[in-house]
């Protein structure tokens, strides 16, 4: 199958000929990355030549059906180089969503505009009145599947092309009652409300797409330069970086809650009914003793008594039991016992994979995990999410340098794969919330990433403090440098991206290797326009001596780090990493303000919506 | 960058002319599936010309470095057609952990088998004794970075090409004192202590890179079908499917075993504290009355003493609220009082991401989720994890067939990539534990998979009974399948993957959809051998009074599905999907017993190690 969405294809001149697939390697003036994926592909399960596949994507207009149901996507035909126009004549099967509807002719038929997800064009739908009621059609929201004949438009319209319906084959009305959305442009306030229904608004429904994109540019990227993808675990034991800031995972409050349910339905036995129980044992054993002092107690005669005297133990034990049962979590020298939860210990949402992917990088070369990551913050800012995804590779035998070369790669590929992809989702953004977005992916994916070390940013910012800059927080050699500062240094200074590294040891994590200098390691971040920090990555501290000081100087405890430790003591290896907020991408992409706009569906404190 | 790990790339007979790179489109008698993806490259980012890369990868033999790593990948030496006899003569730098190691020649030069993780064979390398002390080369599990030059090995040995050693860059030793497997072939449980270390063993490796290559056939596979990736949310308010075998997420329990902690250092005030506490404020207020009514108090004395009065009253506001403070979770009528929580409410881990999907298919067209999953399930099985990974689907306008063809045509893309990309793993895999599972990856690729009804299976499993085939469970209509029926369908009857469709509506889902017979309901599972059930899927009922009915018959609440109901009310639409549970599809694909064997870091009962 050959892929009709590849971008440039024409200027590529791709050419058939003498049933050859002919690729000039350089175009005008430009070069190109190539990338060619060949499958076999077994005799019965296409159904079309191959040449009829490259046909319809290179040479003949012809429409191209969904493969796993039945109609044509809008992209499909409104996409296209032309348009659309060059399909005119075609009949096909569409479906989508009304974004507005109007009678005309007195009612005699309707003009819809519909949309189906694949793009953000519109496709204008003509239906005639004999077809069906055409006020069920006309609600905005209301999703049609519509057999019909695609035809041109009049000129001077702003179509390139439109469909003539021959045939409504089915119809979801909108309640127009309780429909949330009746009007165009809600607010995104409003839309937060309703998680389930907004992304059938344009605008969602972009960032949903470029959001799609950048994923698929993530794994593209990697895998392109073959690294493995590895799935780092959600649920750890591992709670280096604090638990104060992390989700527990347990079941201890549904087993405690079940037993305080328990106890209500059967009040748990009193003292004095094991003091009950307990005469009853002691009278039994009484019995017994009776019956075999006795010489005339028939063998049959004990063996019954002794039963009824283990059934009466029995008893005993059990109402003991119960009787110890205490409503609350379980406890054990007045701490939590975890030792009765599902892990047998205490368990949490991940705040990060690094530590766990490490351990592969220094197994199987470089890897990258993408995946969700969660931090139980009291944040109500509109940078903050509860749940949001990263992505963190993990460069097996790279060093800081290295590591940020993959850095400003991985970002530049993203925006140039935008550029390539979304182009009309981008121009959505630029004109309905950040008209600067467009030039921001360029300049980011045209322009190589400035440099400089944290003490000559230091030394920057002072500089511009001398020349009446101001800022809210100090700027001193050692401070963790805040938003302002970081915004400052690639929107105003640089207006580019830029990447700081060396820092301060004081203010960064243990595992950050430790420079010659002895008072910087080397992290680095990268700063973006618009976002700020973008990526924070570091070489890993691999020497198991300098590890252990580390650990020692910064008051750590061992024991929680003794398998990480272990990487460093058999066969330890020179890595680095870095870790991409995905959702702070997708803002800086889209140009949208709240974090909460940018995922499906945000979590953040009060709020965790289906 | 021309990807040289494209099989059959020779078989394909590209060849370059005139600047121009040449596919044939078809092979001899064999159809090809081509995509191609092009991205231009600004001239500042790569170093080398294309046509170099084109020539490093299709005609003239030389080392392939990494990007963003200064070493060659033993992939791209071993791995080529010619095993690397083509790059004798080259210099490289390799790195990698020893798998073998023995000194010969009286101590004077060592021979180390050496692997990176980038594939499963190992080069040979030599290293000479004047270079370093070897006794720290030779220890299994040792990390080597060198120097040296490709050369072909005497004639008669295995390999095809190993490396003489110029410069030993830098060595990572081993504890062997406490490496944990210093021998060969531990055992998969001993492995499993050792979650941070397994993937250094060639058989997890393997299954590493199988994951990976199946994980990114699913991004490829959706992707190229235009279905949008959605990430649906790990943490849930949906309880849907059964809070019972659901994990909570919350923070009551830090925050209670906190406030326990503060009420210990601090014990909260008695009831004669807020006794003293009240009589102060008495003595206060008199004393301020007192001053009021006298007059020769001055303002400032009577407004001191107000103050203070103020003080008083604040302090016992304080004093009572903390001797209200209990130990123990926060209680509001006897029941956990959840607006405490984080979210305000109930959380849970997600156990599918299906519904929230389905709102992203009734707006955008076609859409997949790829994310973890979690089942707070008890079992201590080797089929059953408590966090694993699902791939959903969900297709706008389709119906059950079509979710059907869907489903058939992703499971043997999948098997079709491994075969084309990981057949050497594979290899690895049929020596090491499944003899039969390329042979089996063949037949899925290749057969077209039966399609039965429930109603036709249960007859089957009836005639078979007849014939004296024993099961444990009883076969009737109306039953749920159970897996030693799945398997008998799939290994016995028909020896290839089977689909059974329309399933009783007893045993089934509230949302799916119910066929015209008003008995079953349009689910299917898709059954492979050795696994049985790797898929079960649905066309979703999308009529809104049907769904209304269903929820009643099945005593389920409304209002937790008002928003799925939302659906139905505004703009509903035919759609299907199915969810393909990620570790099956892996314990398929490598022919691997335990499941706890094929995920990174497998969670269940009692472990969630690291």
């Amino acid at each position: 199958m050959f892929d009709a969405s590849v971008p440039n294809l024409s200027e590529l001149a791709v050419t058939i000929d003498d049933g050859c697939l002919k690729i000039p390697l350089q175009g005008k003036g430009t070069k190109y990355k190539i990338q060619l994926s060949v499958e076999k592909v077994t005799d019965d399960e296409e159904t079309r030549p191959p040449s009829d596949h490259l046909a319809a994507a290179v040479s003949s207009p012809s429409v191209q059906r969904a493969r796993f149901s039945n109609h044509v996507s809008l992209k499909s035909i409104l996409c296209r180089p032309d348009g659309g126009a060059g399909l005119a004549g075609q009949r096909v099967r569409i479906f989508g969503w009304v974004r507005t509807g109007r009678l005309q002719g007195k009612g005699s038929f309707a003009f819809l505009e519909v949309n189906d997800g694949s793009c953000p064009a519109y496709l204008q739908v003509m239906v005639d009145a004999s077809l069906t009621d055409l006020s069920k059609l006309i609600a905005k929201g209301t999703c049609v599947v519509v057999d019909g004949c695609l035809k041109l438009p009049p000129q001077g319209t702003k179509q390139k092309i439109e469909l003539k319906v021959e045939e409504v084959v089915a119809v979801g009305t909108v309640d127009q009652v309780t429909y949330p959305f009746p009007k165009n442009k809600p607010s995104l306030e409003h839309l937060r409300k309703f998680l389930h229904l907004r992304a059938r608004t344009n605008l969602m429904a972009s960032v949903a797409r470029i959001r799609n994109a950048l994923a698929f540019a993530t794994h593209s990227f990697f895998q392109s330069q073959s690294f493995l993808y590895v799935q780092t675990p959600i649920i750890t034991t591992s709670d280096c970086e604090g638990a104060g800031e992390m989700f527990q995972v347990t079941t201890l409050i549904s087993s405690t809650e079940k037993l305080e349910r328990d106890l209500i339905e059967n009040p748990p036995p009193t003292e004095a009914d094991v003091e009950a129980a307990r005469l009853v044992v002691k009278e039994r054993g009484e019995a017994v003793a009776q019956l075999k002092a006795s010489k005339e107690a028939s063998k049959e005669t004990i063996t019954a008594s002794v039963a009824e005297l283990n059934d009466a133990k029995l008893s005993l034990s059990r109402t003991v039991e119960i009787s110890r049962l205490k409503p609350g979590l379980p406890k054990k020298d007045g701490e939590t016992d975890y030792s009765q939860d599902f892990f047998g210990r205490q368990a949490f949402l991940s705040v990060s994979g690094q530590l766990q992917l490490e351990s592969y990088a220094c197994a199987l070369g470089s890897v990258y995990t993408f995946g969700p990551t969660f931090r139980a913050e009291n944040s109500h800012t509109s940078r903050h999410l509860a749940e949001f995804w990263m992505v963190e590779p993990e460069l097996a035998l790279a060093d800081l340098e290295e590591d940020m070369d993959c850095a400003e790669a991985y970002v530049r590929h993203m925006c140039t794969w935008l550029l390539d992809n979304c182009y009309d989702d981008l121009e959505v953004m630029a004109e309905n919330v950040d008209y600067g977005c467009i030039d921001r992916l360029k300049l980011v994916a045209s322009t190589p990433f400035v440099r400089i070390t944290y003490t000559d940013a230091i030394e920057l910012l002072k500089k511009a403090m001398a020349q009446r800059q101001k800022f809210e927080n100090q700027v001193e050699w050692g401070i963790d440098l805040a938003s302002e500062h970081e915004r400052y240094l690639t929107e105003i200074v640089f207006q580019k991206p830029v990447i700081v590294y060396n820092y301060p040891k004081g203010i960064k994590a243990f595992y950050m290797r430790v420079n010659d200098d002895g008072k910087t390691v080397a992290a680095m971040d990268v700063l973006v326009p618009k976002v700020g920090e973008l990526i924070g990555g570091s070489q890993r501290e691999e020497r198991y001596a300098v590890l252990m000081n580390r650990l020692e100087e910064m008051g750590l405890p061992v024991e929680p780090y003794e398998w990480y430790l272990d990487l460093r003591r058999h066969g330890t290896v020179k890595h680095s990493g870095f870790g991409l907020g995905f959702e702070r991408m997708v803002l800086f992409a889209t140009g949208m303000e709240n974090i909460r706009d940018v995922i499906p569906f945000p979590r953040y404190p009060g709020r965790a919506d289906l």
